[in-house]
């Protein structure tokens, strides 16, 4: 078998270092961006009346340009309203959360504990039965501390990608006036503290929970890594809340915004004139920002989890080589410090000059990134591994070398790569699909929207065969273990890939404040340019999350089996055809929710700002302040309420499915959510973003063929600004959430797998 | 064991005199539209001009009303023009498909005929490896020869519902002078003809084509069967063409006659100026008649070919016992007497006088039919069953008895009820999913189309229940036998089913030929109600169709698996979870490929209408006539260039996955196409119908609400007619043509399965 190069104290030295070396970088990167100075700093409004005191800043002078103070004033209290309207929809959420989370935790320490009665005994370990290993009650006891913990580093994560997010985005806007290389850095820096705090942070908490856990377990390391599962299953159950709350916040105030104010008033986009423009910039950082971030640290966690709950009962866990154990943390170390040198070439070893060099500069960031990472996960396979060992695989035990890990893991990372590029082939306005549709526009809505879905439903295709080739690949090679790393290898580069998902709303909220305060035309043209780019990187870091919440899932699911000692997942016996085919029925279920949802917070929305601009006089020739707050609450009141229902379903659904149906018919669901949800979240993700970008594309206007289309106005913009109304559910609200839906109930499934093995299948066993 | 009490001679008399029965019901029916007369019949144009003649005819006269004569003189010729015009559609579509038939014919006997080298020596059977079974050679002639008969009944079965219909439109609209009754006694008694012929004549040619090929088989009854499926994939293989083609030709024209007649140039549906509207009413009956006859036909062909084929290698094959053998064709056989008082109901023992009447009506039908059938099957169970006989279960037998076979024929039959009343909820305009869509278009199209999809995906989650109860029940009771029956028992009222379904294209062109002769405005309200009426009795058949081809491709599935010697499906292995995924993926690819099509198509339909308004003098006043045969043209070409990737995609995929990745790979691309079309086919289904009867529902104004919204041009209306627009592709294009793709290549693959599993996974053997 040979042994690992790093020996075991190496490795307990080498992965805090690299998540503190995370940590540092992003606050250097903090620090670059904080010396853009907005002034007055926050001194200047007492923090007992913003929203208030924003609105008279807000439209107080409406002259173009402005004087330097005045503008640089007004971003400030723009700044500010946005910031803490987020905060406090934040604290909001966190609440309802809060509670749900202290349930749930009772929930698990019940369930689990009931597995052997809430004895205190020693048990036979489930793998090796003639070992003895903790007590069900005490891993009962350290699921729930993880399922905690993992809450908690989610809801700070997200937290955190949010205030960074509100802190950079005037800060863009101010730097826009010297020139779009300057701005570009800002928001790239800031996506940058993001991704690095996230990446490092997921890992420093999971590495020192393993740590401290193995302090009681010692040598149970089967209990050990079965109790840690719970910080994926807390990551991902707050991911959810965050992805779907802050989804129909976004969308109920975009929505509204833009079908009174773009379509019937023929206002421009983010105009303080319009009462829901507050609560559009503020949605951008609490649905785009917090609700991702929370989403990919649910990913990284539970890929890690995964790894680590199969690794634990293959060769590494059963001789103990904590090394070899811990190859799924020392590929996310190396990502890190990858991902570092790949930022230096966005903001130090390259200067963006023109427009025209934003969207290479942050494909180029991919493919650095998956270049260089693709040699350290060569190194770290070659230092951390044992030349030869054995992973789990339903029973028996398979023989793997390290070059085979080597290929499951750099598999995972390129088909993250491929997915990346063809969802920019299909949302990026620079090629055909997204020309076409725009093209589709001359003859109206309709078309517009019928070929917005066959694009959205043909941008399937290379995705799905990528994701296939890489399930296949590693698990021939590794079983389930390689299925997991090969996930954790998409999301190896997951500190760039946020860094340049977070870019995007930034540049969002940049141009929106740069419209707000007044800013010259220039600035406006400038930000614009930053977020059509960031439209694109958007789409693309959807699709990574797609992928490999798909990946993810599968790996999970192979762990749930394992653990739920089913050996086979047949669908030729009716209990599981029958899993498998609602299985696949619920994400259509989860995104009716979610997209009615949307659409009655908009119709509210809809309302209210009608109302405000037919009962305020003067609102729309910019003479009075139309009243932000009441559309503020209105986001905030739907998205709160309207998160429950699809919340309970994904939550609710392993925990009935298991207790009653049993281990198999759970089996089925899972892989019928994983296989029918992952077509609908890419093709509504890419969907949304080809209407979105086909919009822009008329605006701007660049080619001949564009400007025959536009201008602003024309009817076959009016056809794309609804088909880009549409969309917004589509990609920000249903699509991404759809990812959580088939992760969550896989780690569920898995967390709640003793109990469904020993208690579960209730209706079957009675009849 | 015990033995059936009809005796086997007595089957042998039964079925034939039942399809007979039927055949004479149809011709009576027949008889009585013939009775309407269409003054001056055919005689009055030479048929070699009749476009020309038509087009002299139909603006002729523009006055409310006009004399009796002239009005009836013009309803010949436009009802003369629309047979014309789809004859000769469907003649050039099945010359293609001619082709195509000839050529996979000779597929069929090279791929099976080479299973044991074209060898002439008899063989040992698959399942009873003891006894001698007819040469592989011979089983690929008979396939290939059952492939043929089943394609030429389809088209068949597609031509006469077609010629049916095209006589009986005109004959509707005038009969609606006299009132609504006796409009809807016409249009529905040839849709009874239609239903009738098409069931009786499916049942018909099966029980010849067994009994002559048992004149070579003898005992062999595993070949004898294993040949007749080919019979199924015949069936299907047409409805392909023909729900493609037919989906492609009907809504290219009319959304291309919409959206500039309607939306652009604010002229009613149908006027005689619209260009496209002449192809618009032929698309009516290739596409809604045409095909869905030839979908339906293939369900009920392949429902039938999977239980016979499950049966041969169960007890009533091992033992000869014809009476059990036949109990599909019997169970069939007594639907078509249940459906045959069923309809007397209609016809004969009520009377409908008001509006109102006709949805109630064609409701009851349905109950009607389902609570006889329930008896009918009770009978046919007691009476052609013995007590107790076994089913083959993927190589075992499972003792059932007759009881539980009538359980698992009925529970398909009431899930078919069910999820036609699911359907009705979710499309009619008279409960509150329909009635919400309406209101969200007072703030635009987006939101109109939000809540319209999300209605879509919402009207799914009972459907599936039906479905996975369905399953799970008979799948308990009697193996893949009990799901093959429990299809057939959903079918089993096909006569009545497609009689309810044929009335509302019929309907509909009867408005069309109203509008288009000028008749007065009482007989075109009269029209329209019945053709409201009509679109929801097209939404509940389009969900009986999906329902049962999830259960038939189930079925054949299972025979499949059987026939290539699998024992499990285990999605836990790499190449099932592949094949599972990428099989999810591909109602996704076909949804693309049709809808791009049609959206292609439709926008040359609109540039070709614009063309003719803008260059034609006097064609919107209505003094020229426009040029109908261009559009016609237009949608001939786009459907028949069209139709071929689509279809070349379903019918290569199992092929291409058999031969190069193996049956275990292609059982996932079957589950996975299953589990993941049958939702996008009812989701899209339902969602186009709840947008059209959206804008029926705003159009007709019956309530205070609907009035609020309307009337015709309001901006409620235009965002109405938008979503109708989009929704037309997606309810009669892809969405049915999905129900084809999982029979198909369910089908096809057990068809095929000889070959695939000798020669089959050509990849994984040569790595």
């Amino acid at each position: 078998m040979g042994e690992a190069i790093v020996s075991d104290l190496l490795t307990e030295i080498l992965i805090p270092v690299a998540a503190v070396i995370g940590i540092a970088f992003a606050l250097v990167q903090w620090l670059f961006v904080s010396k853009v100075k907005v002034v007055p700093e926050r001194q200047g409004v007492p923090s007992s009346n913003n929203n208030n005191g924003l609105d008279d800043y807000l439209l107080a002078e409406e002259e173009e340009g402005g004087n330097e103070h005045t503008v640089a004033v007004k971003c400030a209290e723009i700044q500010n309203a946005i910031s803490e309207g987020a905060t406090s929809f934040l604290f909001t959420e966190y609440q309802y959360v809060g509670i749900f989370m202290v349930a749930f935790a009772v929930l698990i320490f019940l369930f689990l504990g009931s597995v052997e009665g809430f004895s205190t005994r020693e048990q036979p370990c489930t793998y090796s039965k003639d070992k003895s290993c903790k007590p069900a009650l005490f891993n009962a006891i350290f699921s729930t501390v993880a399922f905690l913990l993992g809450a908690v580093t989610s809801v700070v994560s997200g937290f955190l990608g949010m205030k960074i997010a509100t802190f950079a985005n005037a800060r863009t806007t101010l730097e826009a006036r010297k020139g779009v290389g300057k701005a570009f850095i800002t928001a790239f820096r800031s996506g940058a503290v993001m991704g690095f705090l996230l990446a490092a942070n997921g890992l420093l908490v999971l590495y020192i929970s393993i740590n401290l856990f193995k302090l009681y377990y010692a040598d149970d390391w089967e209990g050990l890594f079965e109790a840690i599962t719970g910080y994926g299953l807390g990551g991902s159950s707050m991911a959810l809340f965050g992805r779907v709350g802050g989804g129909i916040y976004t969308k109920a105030a975009d929505v509204g915004a833009d079908l009174v104010g773009k379509v019937e008033r023929n206002i421009p986009e983010d105009d303080p004139r319009n009462p829901a423009v507050i609560a559009d910039n503020v949605g951008d950082n609490v649905g785009d920002i917090a609700g991702m971030g929370s989403d990919l640290f649910g990913s990284y966690a539970e890929s890690s989890c995964a790894a680590l709950v199969v690794a634990s009962i293959s060769s590494f866990g059963v001789n103990h080589d904590f090394t070899g154990m811990c190859y799924p943390l020392l590929i996310s170390s190396m990502g890190i410090i990858v991902c570092l040198i790949t930022t230096l070439f966005a903001t130090d070893f390259f200067e963006i000059k023109a427009v025209k060099e934003i969207e290479p500069a942050l494909k180029r960031q991919l493919i650095i990134s998956t270049a260089l990472m693709t040699v350290g996960i060569a190194i770290v396979s070659w230092l951390a591994l044992p030349s030869s060992f054995t992973i789990f695989n339903f029973g028996t035990q398979k023989e793997v070398k390290n070059w085979e890990l080597f290929f499951c893991v750099a598999i995972g990372l390129w088909a993250g790569l491929v997915i990346g590029f063809v969802t920019e082939y299909y949302t990026s306005n620079a090629y055909s699909p997204v020309q076409d549709v725009a093209d589709s526009c001359r003859t109206g809505a309709a078309t517009n929207v019928i070929f917005g879905l066959a694009l959205g439903y043909k941008s399937v295709i290379i995705p799905i065969f990528a994701i296939a080739v890489s399930i296949f690949v590693s698990f021939s090679l590794a079983a389930m273990y390689g299925i997991a790393v090969a996930a954790l290898g998409m999301l190896s580069t997951i500190a760039t890939g946020l860094a340049i998902d977070a870019y995007g709303p930034i540049s969002d909220n940049a141009g929106g404040i740069a419209e707000m305060a007044g800013m010259s035309h220039k600035v406006r043209e400038r930000t614009d340019a930053l977020d059509a780019a960031g439209n694109t990187t958007a789409a693309i870091g959807k699709g990574f999350a797609i992928g490999s919440a798909a990946l993810v899932s599968l790996a999970l699911f192979g762990a749930f089996v394992s653990r739920a000692a089913i050996s086979k997942v047949d669908v030729l016996t009716p209990k599981v055809f029958i899993g498998l085919i609602v299985g696949a029925m619920l994400p259509y279920w989860f995104s009716a929710m979610t997209m009615k949802s949307v659409g009655s917070a908009a119709l509210k929305m809809v309302e209210e700002v009608r109302r405000q601009f037919n009962t305020i006089p003067g609102l729309l020739e910019g003479t009075t302040k139309p009243d932000y707050a009441t559309c503020v609450k209105i986001s905030t009141d739907a998205s709160i309420k309207e998160m429950i229902p699809p919340g309970a379903l994904v939550m609710l659904t392993p925990l009935i499915v298991g207790t009653f149906f049993g281990v198999e018919t759970l089996s089925g669901v899972l892989a019928g959510s994983l296989v029918s949800g992952v077509q609908i979240a890419i093709s509504a993700s890419n969907t949304g973003g080809a209407w979105d970008n086909a919009k822009k594309y008329i605006e701007a206007g660049v080619s001949e063929h564009a400007k025959s289309l536009g201008p602003k106005g024309s009817d076959p913009h009016k056809a794309a600004v609804i088909g880009d109304t549409i969309g917004d559910p589509l990609k920000d609200t249903s699509g991404p959430s759809l990812n959580i839906l088939i992760k969550l109930m896989a780690v569920e499934s898995l967390v709640f797998a003793p109990f469904f093995a020993t208690h579960g299948g209730l209706l079957f066993k009675i009849f």
